[in-house]
């Protein structure tokens, strides 16, 4: 299990997740250093979630970041157990408590608010949303959740793990809920239109279980308008809360960045008008 | 999935792990109902824990709790996701700090343990060695990982929530192991020559899937004497800590039921001679 578990996380994706946890501490004022462990379950949550998605009794995808799918190389069982060790491992370090911060006002916030978007009204619900096949809009939300929950953790485990106050966790909560929605967007954009070389995961997935996705509701133009403004929205609580602090520049950057990336050519500049 | 859910938790099995949960913190001071949420989060542990090993991917096994498994109901889909919902939802329970014990002193400490239990040096780890068909007796000692550790947490978990010192949840845990191992050693017996109307599972599962159990590795005779040894144990290491108590003297009670009853006619006492 040791040779899955390490396989599913090395070399492993682009790393965004634990770099937000990292800047949204940092921007409360916490050390990088500190930081590591909530970073890296962040991690390790999201490749749990990866694993469970790609199973046979999931999405049934052969291909994830560029090779095959875990439970393809180690069978489905073995697959199951080692998603099942990264969310588990992910509790532990959500637990350490930083040097210096109360227990009760960090690392148990902080699992706390794991254990919420892990759980039935997060990622575990949005995979069931995920599972039947849904037709209506409020369908699609309840399937973003997992998408929006995850990146929120992402953004706020830095920051509950240091004991941030409340605003500051609501603007980052704020921040990664909008950002995770316009994710979800392009993401489904590239499901539908995606090449499985640039993706690494298997293209179509979304059509094939006919699901509810963004595309299929709205006109393509209209779904990256509507990204677009979900990513200003995500600057503008950044912003508004921390000023241009290095770090909430760096949000403000990174939403860009998703934009021109997975969003490709769009800019957020240009859903201003939309907004 | 809220249906699967339902049919995994209700009506359920006999309920000892949860009763261990309140007799162990009991006989450390706390109120049984302040103990409810750790107690419901053991059962949810070991719920999931059996929705898992039915599972397809692992035990396939079509019976559980005298009806069908869940993902015969469900799907395995629905299944595996109503077992991480449980796992999750445990977690949230365990994170609940008790009335007038400080988090750091309880639910932290509870949790953290929890997670300990559940993982690669647990439940999860444990599983995968029942998958690896073993030949060493080391094998086996993995093998009841599994089980010893969820006893183990059983018992602890309302003294871990309710701050109960070192020493009083190091001797609980130590009943705990002790049960644990002679519980592992009863069920191996019951999987080889038990009649699934009384077990309410699938038999001959062990025999199936080529495990090393207790059974094939010793007479049944002197896996008996072994489980009655282990028993005397767990009943020591409560009454040397906590004489007789009252909820001591039911841990005591308690021990010598899974004798009577998930092992057959031996009793605790016949062990006497051989410990």
């Amino acid at each position: 299990m040791n040779l899955a578990i390490r396989q599913a996380v090395f070399p492993g994706g682009k790393r965004w997740r634990p770099a937000l946890t990292l800047l949204g501490g940092g921007v409360t004022g916490a050390r990088a250093c500190d930081l590591l462990p909530p970073a890296c379950a962040v991690e390790y949550v999201h490749t749990a979630s990866l694993i469970l998605d790609d199973l046979p009794a999931m999405d049934d995808a052969p291909i994830r970041r560029g090779r095959d799918a875990l439970h393809r190389c180690f069978g489905d069982d073995l697959a199951l157990l080692a998603a099942l060790a990264l969310l588990n491992r992910s509790y532990e370090l959500f637990l350490l408590p930083l040097p210096g911060v109360l227990a009760s006002r960090g690392a148990l916030r902080l699992a706390a608010a794991a254990a919420r978007a892990i759980g039935i009204d997060g990622m575990v619900g949005g995979q069931a949303a995920d599972l039947s096949v849904a037709t209506s809009r409020g369908a699609l939300s309840t399937r973003q959740r997992k998408t929006t929950t995850l990146v929120r953790l992402a953004v706020t485990a830095g920051a509950l793990a240091a004991g941030a106050d409340d605003d500051d966790v609501s603007a980052l909560g704020r921040y990664g809920e909008c950002l995770g929605g316009a994710y979800q967007i392009y993401d489904d954009l590239m499901d539908e239109s995606g090449d499985a070389a640039v993706t690494g995961k298997t293209v179509g997935q979304d059509m094939r279980h006919a699901r509810q996705t963004w595309p299929v509701l709205l006109r393509t133009a209209d779904a990256r308008t509507q990204a677009a403004a979900l990513v200003l929205r995500a600057q503008t609580a950044v912003t508004s809360r921390f000023g241009d602090r290095r770090d909430a520049r760096l949000l403000v950057a990174f939403a860009e960045l998703i934009v021109n990336t997975v969003g490709g050519a769009e800019s957020a500049s240009d859903a201003r008008l939309a907004v």
